[in-house]
């Protein structure tokens, strides 16, 4: 699928983009490149990178034909994708991604926004005061929009949806009876960046967040985009109040998560996990299915199907309290 | 007193009752059924429910004249309360207090609100701009309103409020010098559902939240209201920004609340509670008078009189202090 | 430089001061008293307070005419500066603050606000819909303003600056390039108070927040502004989503801090400080540069430069990870 929210502005050759960030071994073959995917999305022709052995599942087994990596994990690539080897993984591919997405490191309000009287949604939706709706806005049926909140464009909105008042969406794709709640900001760019001594340097987010069906997401929770991967909540799942999702974060069904809870990027949830108020689950750990999180927990490893954690650091439930009597 | 917030559809027959939610038991007596309260607040003619120990005090009190409880529960209940007894009495209850009060899950935007230049309020409160007022909202003398705040339907705020802008407020009684500021969300629905495979099943939400004279709420509290008790903020009670209170909760007079504090639902807070920044407190757990609860505290029992607390789980201070020197 | 948010009423007399007060000891002489300041940043013919020996190096340098302290501390202040001994610092400090800055402990919306459409940066700034900008505001060159967003009177913002939408700004000083994203509050007055049985006693307000060059601020942040000194955030720092920094805070240059962090009153932060989600930092400590804190830590005491710290309380990494393997 195209990117409804980022435009691609590839193919380019590959000698130009290497040129363009000023790489040093700048190749004079005359490859073209479509654009820039995550290990695993990409497809031939692509350019994708690789810079840590936690991904090398991810790796051996890529469809780009291109890979920005290091000298010593050149060799896990397979025989299809051409290693160019840097000394800053990420940097380059910030640096890449930009040329392909320019506009995707900015977060500027959305400028063809008009009040919602002004769109096709006048009969459509049921609507309170103030709305603001971007050009190219997708809403279903039975959807009931509340006061002064944003839809900003290209955000697609399935049937039977409820958003409350307050709310700003952007970069997001909405399945059916989809609830969320006063004062969320869904879609903004992740806190993914190259700290740079005075001048730090973005890092493109160009993924989106998509909510399943039967979601409920409560009041003031800011759920981030993704950066090349995308943001997901699953199907079912419901979210208390003050609850924080960084970029990349893939949270499965039938979770229920309660109050202020904050998850780190690119972590995976899996289904019908529970988690207790003020928990936080660290960045690119992965948590199994039908797992117990107890409230105020700091989750900072895998936590495997079937169990129940608790502590900071997250260990057996039993142990903890057993420690902590 | 009526509740001004949720209109009760009752009295209805216990025997219909027992039929829409499709009881397995179904009683064919004449029986009527006023309203559906809890334990403490049922009186004759109305149906309440007991599923925990924990409660055995107020049922063994409870003037209600119905009891949705389980086979082991019902010994404890008064000759007056007649046991109906299920086999999953938070289900059943749900169930039946949204007979009584159908609209008690849902919290789409007010649909009533004008701008309030359009309102009573125009020549009596000192207001801001965008500010949208509901049906039948009371406010007293010497007010404050500021920017892009919505006081939904039925709302009652007192003498010499001040409220900040961007702020929500439905479902609430609000007393006199009560000051809310910037960015709260005061009245929405609690986090109270069963989880239920690929739909969770929502619980009604009844309740109100109440807040005291002299209180200060800080920017971007999300307070519930209650479910079938209610949420109550004491006199002189002041919350630091972005607190969290989930539903039923009561806390005390005189308590200074600092940043970021979550309490999870149906706790009770004494009076002259102090409670540092980021501090977490349980679910359905009493904390008593002049407790001293330390920053980043979880608090996972009940707390004594008296005394002062710290640590994950918290325990008395000294003994964390000297365990962690 | 003139406090261009809180006007001072002074000079005033002091024996006028003392008695307005209801000071015991009132003081017969006709000394002039110009302002009210904290012991570091007075100079000669304003007033100070001193309470805690914690303050000693700022109280032996302290430049300011007359100082509010007690028995215990007058011996350590210089010879410039009279001590006025009480029995209450702080709360005669307060007294005397609001003598000074009447205004200062009130926060109700700003009523010289405007559409800015019908303001000079009409033509000016890039701006969405429903924006109010107060009197005496100053924007510079190349700003971008969300919709729905305030700034208030008197708010200076300097050139490349965006500011996202519903965003509420008062009382701060913004530099150049600096990016504040949707939902934040910034400049409410802090939360200082003197608890009092049945009606608290605002403590005066009259710091501002400065925000430096290339600062990006994420969304959901309160930033509230200094009681008597300011809140600072430096050069190139970046905050994620849902951050709380409470009032005097300081923070260096080049830092990042993730999301939910919280910062208690009065702390500093040195430079290069990496802090993980959810860390909670203590009031009136200082934390060097350098500094990295791990995710969900509770800071309590100093942390010196060049150090790795987790845990609560927080401690050396090695050890608590070493302790929790």
């Amino acid at each position: 699928m195209e990117n409804p929210f980022f435009k691609n502005t590839g193919p380019h050759k590959l000698n130009k983009l290497l040129k363009l960030i000023n790489f040093k071994d700048q190749n004079s073959s005359d490859f073209v490149v479509n654009d820039i995917k995550d290990l695993s999305t990409s497809e031939i022709g692509d350019i994708t990178f690789f810079h840590s052995k936690k991904y090398l599942s991810f790796a051996k087994t890529t469809k780009a034909s291109f890979c920005i990596t290091t000298e010593n994990l050149k060799e896990f690539l397979p025989k299809n994708c051409k290693a160019i080897v840097s000394e800053n993984v990420l940097l380059n591919t910030a640096q890449i991604t930009q040329i392909f997405y320019p506009e995707s490191t900015i977060d500027n309000f959305d400028d063809t926004v008009e009040d919602i009287n002004k769109t096709e949604f006048k009969n459509k939706v049921k609507f309170g005061k103030n709305i603001l709706i971007g050009k190219n806005v997708k809403i279903g049926s039975n959807c009931s929009i509340g006061h002064n909140t944003i839809i900003e464009k290209n955000v697609i909105i399935g049937d039977k949806c409820s958003i409350g008042s307050n709310v700003i969406i952007r970069n997001s794709l909405i399945e059916n009876n989809v609830h969320i709640l006063d004062r969320c900001v869904i879609g903004k760019k992740g806190f993914g960046f190259f700290p740079n001594k005075d001048s730090n340097l973005r890092y493109p987010q160009i993924g989106v967040v998509i909510i399943r069906d039967n979601v409920e997401i409560g009041c003031g929770a800011t759920i981030d985009r993704g950066s090349l991967s995308n943001t997901i909540i699953g199907k079912n799942t419901f979210l208390d109040n003050q609850i924080h999702i960084a970029h990349n974060v893939k949270i499965g069904e039938n979770c229920v998560i309660a109050g202020q809870v904050g998850f780190a990027g690119s972590s995976t949830i899996g289904n019908n996990v529970f988690i207790g108020g003020q928990a936080g689950i660290s960045g690119h750990i992965k948590i199994g299915n039908n797992v117990q999180i107890g409230g105020g927990s700091g989750v900072i490893k895998d936590i495997s199907d079937n169990t129940k954690v608790m502590g900071y650091p997250a260990k057996n439930i039993k142990q903890f309290l057993k420690e902590n009597k």
